[in-house]
């Protein structure tokens, strides 16, 4: 790892990074042969951009692996995304917008149904409507465990995020859901020492939901899994010095940016217009801003191809108001790809761009797949955007005499 | 190493994946400026196969090292061949198909002369032709030794392999060829305590063949260099939930295959038309087919680059065959590059294709190492193969959410 020779050799400036990632950016074509989205897209100013840049392909956690968002994203913060492993549990909580502490445990929660002599009948408790969830869940956030406190977000149908709060939690925990019906929900079993204070604190929680829900139907009971607490990182700050913004609308964005320190802006609007007024707002305040755009993966993962090539160019659309703001470095890109014909998240590397003065220009005609292919930056872990980043920013000082 | 992540995230599923690997497959143009051999070879199927593929060079042990045939394969089976090292008595060992195995120490051995003093004169014996070195390794293999078997199996004019078989052997151990003439053969040492009990039963073996030898011209003694056990090795089942089955006419890949936990099927001929034949009617058995071909090797070591062009065009053509199996996943490369200008195995990367109806195909016009140069895999290590076979093969699953 590089990160620590980075740290040494950081240098304070004025300049400015922008790293606008488009959520499972990269794509397949529609049929063999064909073009990408984004090579679909009518995108003239990436493309006048991807001229004066530096073009590649990025492989986020490892090559033939289909990353989560979470580290699809720790990998272009430049935190290997195989040391720093954020689990189920966190991620939920973070995908709820919840502001994780370093004394929160999470967990992944289902409602479920059990009969009479407390077996599983249905798992998820008929996917009941997430009106039922948020009632319920406001009944188990009632709930007081002595020394501890905890919050029950609702998700979706039957899902929720459990947050424990309390001194000296671990996450060395057996999970409560047997994964099958016919059975009772499993009691959570510490598997190390130091996490037996959690799992009776866990525990002693179900118990009490188990009465609160007692009369509910179908929703009587829960299961937890996934319990994690939320790594810890070194931050933007300590590591490279910047103070690091971030405009992202969905929680889960939101959260892993907090976890390496960004401040989550308060945006204008959930609009991409709103974010993009949003960094214009703080433009003065900050020396790194990440610009999170959703709208790219919702389509990719739906099938919807055309979809997709209009939310790059909705992007595109806007990439002068970001560029009149005369950042010193540009990084366009995406956290995985999801193409529209696979319906889902995939493994292929993902197209990158890096704009700065200094880049020895590519030159290449546009910004897509093929082209990336034949960037000067190759096909490379994702871990090396932020020193390339910085370094383009003249933030990096000389190795060695 | 995504070794462990790869194994944690195994889907299983009926795909199928056929690695064809044509040894030392990489070469260099007859003259400055010239074509290679690949890019000399007429292989209008490989071609047709690679504008639906990915593209690219691979490393199989590091920048600049030329790999020996047991590296360059285990950096293609996706086993990093600087950790697991596999020994030169293994290797010859594995090279005349003797089927070691976990309690097997193996050794190099040389028939070699001394003189009265017991001073070495030749240390190869005369290259004394093979039909003698039979004859001496069924007098070795009569040796009895207390709590241990003996095998000494006869390669080619004064080389064999010794293979002792004993419950605890270690093979720290220094070698009896001193390397030059006019001096005694060494005695073995253990060069750790766990190894004395191996150095024990090798001297006391080297005793007896000396004494079973004296009278024998010229060869009357041995020497033994190279002592190794075989390494363990996690298989193909275990880590990569694949029923793996080889392909190979050529002992030292049937036992490298065996080692990971291959399958090794009995061939219909020794011919490559043979090989093929195997696959077809084995397809139903397996979900990985590994199918070597050595003659692209030999025509490479002796300088013939016509030779080498012809092996390619016989696989080329053979390559229908293979396809209207429909496979999930072919791959395609070497485990090194011989080239027939050097006559011997070399450092430079070897081209490589892999085709899914999943890749993000490069469009690019043949198979050649120019056009593998400008592919989207790049220049890359050999052990990222398999974990991109089992992506496009979907038999990985979402890392983190």
């Amino acid at each position: 790892m590089n990160s620590s020779l980075i740290q040494k050799l950081i240098l304070p400036t004025e300049t400015k990074i922008v790293m606008l990632i488009m959520d499972g950016f990269g794509g397949l074509p529609r049929e063999a042969g064909g073009k990408t989205e984004l090579e679909t897209a009518r995108t003239p100013n990436l493309d006048k951009l991807a001229r004066r840049s530096n073009l590649g392909l990025i492989i986020p956690v490892a090559p033939g692996i289909t990353p989560g968002s979470g580290p699809g994203h720790l990998g272009l913060f430049g935190y290997d995304p195989i040391q720093f492993e954020i689990g189920r549990g966190a991620m939920e909580a973070l995908g709820v917008d919840f502001e994780l502490g370093p004394d929160d445990l999470a967990a992944r929660g289902n409602y479920c149904t059990i009969d009479q002599r407390g077996l599983i009948t249905d798992r998820r408790a008929g996917r009941i409507g997430t009106n039922i969830n948020q009632a319920l869940s406001g009944l188990l956030s009632s709930i007081k465990i002595e020394a501890a406190e905890i919050f029950i977000k609702p998700v979706k149908e039957h899902r929720f995020a459990f947050i424990l709060r309390a001194q000296g939690l671990y996450d060395a925990l057996s999970e409560t859901d047997p994964q099958k019906t016919g059975v009772a929900p499993l009691a959570v079993c510490a598997l190390d020492e130091k996490s037996i204070k959690a799992a009776d604190l866990v525990n002693r929680f179900i118990a009490h939901a188990q009465k609160a829900l007692a009369d509910q139907t179908p929703a009587n009971m829960i299961l937890l899994r996934g319990f994690a607490r939320l790594p810890v990182l070194p931050t933007y700050q300590e590591r490279y010095g910047l103070r690091a913004a971030a405009i992202a609308v969905n929680g889960m964005y939101r959260g892993v940016a907090r976890m390496v320190g960004m401040q989550v802006l308060p945006l204008e609007s959930d609009t991409l217009e709103g974010q993009f007024t949003t960094l214009e707002n703080n433009w003065g305040e900050f020396d790194f801003f990440y610009l999170h755009v959703k709208k790219t993966d919702t389509f990719g993962e739906s099938g919807d191809f055309d979809g997709k090539v209009a939310a790059i160019e909705e992007v595109d659309a806007l990439m002068p108001r970001l560029l009149s703001l005369k950042p010193d470095v540009v990084i366009v890109g995406g956290d995985h790809s999801s193409p529209a014909v696979m319906k889902s998240h995939s493994w292929h590397p993902v197209p990158l761009l890096i704009y700065s003065p200094f880049v020895r220009a590519d030159g290449l005609p546009e910004f897509g797949e093929r082209t990336c292919t034949l960037g000067s930056l190759g096909t490379f872990p994702a871990t090396h955007i932020m020193p390339l980043a910085l370094a383009n920013a003249l933030r990096i000082t000389k190795y060695g005499a």
